[in-house]
């Protein structure tokens, strides 16, 4: 099944202690949609501005994508965003933010967009994703994100939002600020008492974890001895568990499937890291994907031989 | 074979969101040997005060521990640490440290420590740990922990230590800030460059990775919906991983033998923490060990099945 994806395309500026890059393509739907390209056919919604050439559209049609939805603002600009990482690359600290054509963005979805059967709901104001979701009335998996402001300034909105979704995509820390709880077992129990049907804890360079109401599934990062830049590392994850699941979707959602999404999930998220943006997902190949998978399962698998324990 | 532990013997006071406690038997010995104990024969050394009586030997010979190398210090008072944790139970504040007996201590270790086959040295002063490691020059394996107060006061010195051993376990902060290496395979190479054939980066509620010649092994945490105290938590891994590690000796080191180590030493830290101090691991039973290592390998799990990818 074909994924539509709805979140900011922008121009990202970041610098990290390994290079700089003053401006190039990023935004949430633009790293989730590259990644989920390699599963299934996707859908990208959102405005941009006249600065938004074809160099930029080549990218996205280069791995195939659908843009007819993307929106050209005339006489706008596209989303801004300005930050730099130190060595803590877990951290990314903001240093400006140009809203440009996401500014006064009202979403004008395309019938094919509405009848989407994958949805997913990059992180956007809160009302904006609830508008979008109840517009696709027929979607049958429904994924989103958010981020700490909208915990801060809109939670209530936040909350009725994930309450109509199947599975909520957070950072762990701001899983535990949104349900007020520091156990973070609890707080993903939390959010499905509200209505998804998982979660999915993102933990950065550790990892991610995978809640659902079978139990726990916890996968660690793939482990590299480069990270250039994490930008959009969690949306190049969410492509990959998104666009896995949506290839998927006419299975029954297994707890084994959901593992698979993880593992696909965190080998996108983890070429992402290597080089600036989406420079490595752009020439990322499937073959590469699957070894990736090959290595994550190596690199975590191990064989129990009971032993005589002394009581 | 039999394991010998050096490091601290302690009183703790703790507090945390979900109690406290004013006076409880606690150290790096102590909760090492504990968790070791449940493997193999261990011996324990380190100095106690007057204020260590029969109830704390009790806790130990109940576990079958050798306390034969406790040296009682007439007149002495034993090692005291408080400390607190907010909600988040990676980060110990202290709030009092008194020495006590350890204050000048110096190790007189009998033959039957000298003859240790396997090692493992706690965190103390790293020229102290060395002076152990040198007294037993037939270990045939040796591991160690540190803390970042000596990489700040002792590194020289520390790293000279962690070149005379096999295995060296820590935090992955301060595997970081030891090497002056952000990243934490280049860190593990490092050290691994020092001396060391294998390195452990502990990353609390994140799990522990395994770095060996060979390649990595990452095993999440085992999931808790409560914990109590983490004070411990590492040392109780630590005592899994070498003990299991002691009862195998006669085997090659494998990577196979060393991933179930780290699943011991994970399994060992989880109930660590699910009370305070060393109640839970005081009547912790082989079955419960076995099951939660059963369960750690179900969490961690995933098939991978090969899917066609999108070039």
């Amino acid at each position: 099944m074909s994924v539509t994806v709805v979140g900011s395309i922008a121009f990202d500026a970041v610098t990290t202690p390994f290079g700089e890059r003053e401006r190039m393509l990023g935004g949430s739907a633009v790293h989730f949609s590259l990644a989920a390209s390699f599963f299934t056919d996707v859908r990208v919604v959102g405005p941009v501005g006249d600065d938004f050439r074809e160099a930029e559209y080549g990218v996205l049609q280069a791995r195939g994508l659908n843009t007819e939805d993307i929106e050209h603002i005339a006489g706008g600009r596209t989303f801004f965003w300005r930050g730099h990482y130190d060595y803590d690359l877990n951290t990314a600290h903001t240093d400006d933010t140009q809203l440009n054509v996401f500014g006064d963005f009202e979403l004008k979805l395309s019938d094919a967009s509405r009848n989407a059967e994958v949805l997913f709901l990059a992180n956007i104001q809160p009302d904006l994703q609830r508008g979008v979701r109840e517009q696709c009335a027929n979607a049958r998996f429904v994924a989103m994100d958010s981020m700490n402001l909208w915990i801060e300034t809109a939670r209530d909105s936040l909350v009725r939002t994930i309450s109509g979704v199947d599975a909520l995509l957070l950072n762990d820390a701001e899983l535990r600020m949104l349900t007020q709880q520091p156990n973070l077992l609890r707080a993903a129990s939390t959010v499905m008492e509200w209505g998804p049907q998982l979660v999915v804890a993102k933990q950065g360079e550790y990892g991610a974890a995978l809640f659902t109401r079978e139990g726990v599934f916890a996968l660690p990062a793939f482990p590299l001895e480069e990270v250039l830049d994490p930008t959009g590392a969690g949306d190049s994850f969410a492509g990959g568990f998104v666009g896995y699941i949506a290839a998927h979707a006419e299975d029954e959602l297994s707890d084994d499937l959901l593992r698979r999404a993880m593992a696909y999930g965190t080998a996108m998220a983890s070429y992402n890291v290597q080089e600036f943006g989406t420079e490595r997902v752009q020439r990322l190949t499937p073959e590469e994907i699957a070894q990736r998978v090959a290595e994550l399962q190596q690199i975590t698998t191990f064989e129990d031989a009971p032993i005589p324990l002394r009581g």
